[in-house]
């Protein structure tokens, strides 16, 4: 494939920070590498970066540039359909990675959303898996020939990560756990996916660009694993794989309208996802899953992991038998508990709407046997976000921010703005960071007390404060962040719901909190039209296979695709 | 039951180094408080305190104080006895509490095992639930009037708990998590054990004072759990818990010939264990188990607990369910790495017999459909120790330094040697947590690779470098602290084997470090005729059931009782 100029076009709403001039030439000759491998058959036409709609989610199928069948192959399929198709031979792996491989390069010009892009590579895999079909009649594994997309910062051998700044890029020699054993089922690899700045923002903006929202640019396709969430949402994609310590598999999913699962921590693998250990993780366990467009999709992905008893090899994880959509729920009816609001911020109007329509079509008593709703209030969510806060930097943020300042990056706002909590603490001691996991425990006690006399097995709630945020103004993580400091699993899911214009919030409102009326101000000061909505569903501790099993139960109720 | 004189006269082989005036004048208010107690038909005799035999054993069956039926109902019932005898009325609670609660204090005098001892209070239980099972023709629980003993710093609501120096009592207001769930289920309590300074000794020497081997008092018990290991050897108590961070339910179980299984961390309930935070958990976690003399009882024990869900209540606990002894072995042969040594360290003589004859009962060729019987060496086990004594005290042990010099109290010897490798580098950052941290995940990956290559199920090896230390000489712990560092589920258990007077070191013998060679000249050093020895099994961590699973199989091939 030939190579292109050496400037991609890609869609820019808003510009970024400058850095230092040293910074801006390394940054440049990243892109420019970039930039190479793309031919120019798969390039968008000027104008149209110039003057991009506002929703880009159609341009891949309408630009011209993928064949009908290429767009039935990434339109049509989830990952379960395409190993079936691919293992059946009505389509090849290669025709696959091919048509997955054009539509993300046009995903990212108009939503910034790869780090990394290697069709050559990937077809080359895909030519390799078609051969082994051929010759030997049978599928590698159970992922032959499907792509998955890896966020950045995961490595796969022969590709460059990332830590959350240019400075901590790298060149990786080997495939990191997951992506060992996603690879020896056959999975195809072709695109590495964009990440925020410190790995710690609820947007995605790098030093690789800033990703935008696929149903309205102006917003954020969230983050921090954002660049999965707007690809897959973009059909560039099939299934991807995030990280989440705070959110950041969850948030950019609801807000590009996907799948999401953040497992419960040690469920799923995740060694060597990063080359350096993050101080964070003292107090915090990152998860990981996928993100995806069909619920079989997170089963497939999740039930194969498990079911390769990932524990042998890595002894941090538990080895918890997968039951996922088959758990069969203990006791009739499922106790749901609906989050309306978190005592703290009350969301923005189109996911009160969202709320009302789930716990609507639950309560519906031709269900009743199958569900009793009820409301439910997490324990404290603002003393939850104010304890995160502190506990994400025992280094007071100072490890991050050197490595930042090293490479003469700007830092961003929202880098300043989740650090700032803990920045004036400096570097904690080991006594200090003792102290604030006894102080966690005692706050993990207290909210499952308070989830044991609320009475619920799973809970429904909002994914975010709103649909999604405009760009640089993710500030509150609260939605999710709890579930990472009492370390549940979550999954989140699209409804029909979508954000329209003009919505106001109720007349009666009055703030729960200063950060409760900023979020209405910031509803205010945007517009969030064509923002798709996600709802979330959490369950206990290593609960993960109830949390599915309630899933499954709630299917066809919640039109779940 | 009335009071006796203010002092209580215990076998004493080797004297406390001295405090502060005002440390012996608190100290001694203690011993007073707990003397007043003892009424004078439980007193031994001056003679035999004043001129005890080396084995002080069988003293309690023969010294008089108890009735034929009390050495009845402490020598001939395991804990699944005793509760099916109450349930079945042909022993009442209060017998029972009687018994062992006589026993208990007769153990005392001999070996300095308990702390606190309140047979009024365990009476007054035993008649309550005495008068429950006539009244409803119902036990309140599976351990209906089952007597269990507790380690000193594990709180029982209305009696003292102390966390490892004189400073840190305090009258407990509440049960913790496990002792309410036992008491829910109808267990009495009647005594806490003793434990040793800092909790951090494989010995038991606290301000309570020094705890004996019942089989040779010129021995420890063993540590930290050593008072309750040293009651259940003397048979005062059917079934203890204890806890285990290096080796602290293991070492002394095995130093006094009975069962100690420590679980893999966060598989059995500790929320309230100890009221402040331990410093070393940022780095390992502290395990629970039971101490007993039967494999049924573990059983018991854990599978109650475990089938109680403890998860709902301490969300820090892993759902996994129990199928202990029942849990069915993949694959025939079970593979049984054997360990005559680690690498860094080889045992005295007599835990080498005990090795040899299990390995030569495993290799039995009429056993060969059942066990495959293959060499084992642990990855790195010197690594491991000088790992591990680092990571146990990421505050250079101020915290606890401090705490035992606030309170007037001499540092002992076994106190100064642990903390010695952290001492000199103080407090460390939240950074330096983070990359100690790493270095253990990298330990523990390595640490698990060497163990799929060797292509083990479980192991079996020493759990000791030796059969029990001569006073004040527990030094090396790395066959116990190995297992905390990897966090592999571990159990003790007794075989025939004893030591004997006069066994000598092969001719050959080479030490494999200086370590290994100071291990020698403690052998030859001190008699440890008598000590019976244990041998430790492990598993893969959260591999709990399958240990169990394997125990079962080798039941009878090592006449395990």
């Amino acid at each position: 494939m030939g190579g292109g100029p050496s400037e991609l076009a890609i869609v820019r709403p808003k510009d970024l920070p400058k850095g230092t001039l040293e910074y801006e030439k390394k940054r440049a000759a990243i892109l420019d590498a970039f930039a190479r491998k793309v031919p120019d058959e798969l390039r968008l036409q000027a104008t149209l970066i110039d003057n991009p709609p506002l929703d880009v989610s159609t341009v891949p199928a309408s630009c011209g540039i993928l064949t009908s069948k290429e767009i039935r192959i990434t339109e049509h399929y989830d990952a379960v359909g395409l190993s079936e198709a691919i293992a059946t031979k009505s389509l090849t792996a290669v025709e696959v990675a091919t048509a997955f491989s054009k539509r993300a390069i046009i995903a990212h010009q108009l939503t910034c959303c790869l780090t990394q892009w290697f069709m050559d590579e990937a077809i080359k895999q895909a030519k390799e898996l078609d051969e082994y079909l051929e010759r030997t009649g049978k599928t590698i594994g159970p992922l032959h020939g499907v792509p998955i997309s890896i966020k950045e910062h995961i490595p796969i051998a022969g590709t460059n990560s990332s830590g959350g700044c240019i400075v901590s890029t790298v060149l990786d020699k080997e495939d990191s756990h997951m992506v060992a054993m996603l690879r020896s089922m056959g999975a195809v690899f072709y695109c590495k996916t964009n990440q925020p700045q410190a790995i710690m923002h609820l947007e995605s903006t790098s030093h690789y660009g800033r990703t935008l929202n696929p149903f309205n640019i102006n917003l954020s396709a969230g983050g921090s694993s954002g660049g999965e969430a707007a690809l897959v949402a973009m059909k560039g994609s099939v299934l991807g794989v995030g990280t989440d310590i705070g959110g950041s598999i969850r948030c950019p999913s609801a807000f590009c309208g996907i799948y999401g699962f953040k497992a419960t921590s040690c469920i799923l693998p995740m060694k060597d996802f990063i080359s350096h250990p993050f101080s964070a993780e003292l107090n915090v366990l990152a998860s990981t899953g996928p993100m995806c467009r069909s619920m079989r999709d997170m089963e497939l992905f999740t039930k194969l992991l498990i079911d390769a008893k990932p524990w042998l090899h890595d002894p941090k994880l538990i080895p918890i038998p997968w039951t996922g959509l088959n758990t069969a729920t203990p006791k009739k009816p499922l106790k749901i508990g609906i989050i309306e609001h978190d005592g703290f911020i009350i969301s923005q109007p189109p996911v009160q709407r969202a709320i009302a329509w789930a716990k609507q079509r639950l309560s519906d008593p031709a269900h009743s046997s199958a569900f009793e709703v009820k409301p439910f209030t997490p324990y404290n969510a603002a003393e939850a976000w104010s304890k995160i806060r502190r506990m994400y930097w025992p280094d007071g943020g100072s490890v991050m921010k050197d490595a930042i300042k090293a490479g003469g990056e700007p830092v961003l706002s929202l880098t300043d703005s989740i650090m700032a909590d803990a920045e004036p603490h400096g570097m904690l001691s080991a006594e200090d960071v003792n102290q604030l996991r006894f102080q966690r425990d005692q706050f993990r006690h207290k909210f499952a007390d308070s989830w044991t006399e609320q009475d619920v097995d799973v809970v429904i709630g909002p994914a975010f404060v709103g649909p999604a945020s405009a760009h640089d103004t993710a500030f509150y993580w609260t939605y999710t962040s709890l579930y990472n400091l009492v370390d549940y699993p979550g999954v989140v899911f699209p409804t029909p719901i979508k954000a329209e214009a003009g919505e106001k919030y109720a007349e009666d409102y009055k703030p729960l909190s200063k950060e409760c009326q900023h979020v209405k101000e910031l509803w205010e000061q945007s517009n969030f039209e064509g923002a798709p909505i996600d709802l979330q569903i959490n369950a206990r501790r290593y609960h993960d296979n109830e949390m599915f099993g309630a899933l499954a139960l709630m299917k066809d109720v919640l039109e779940l695709p």
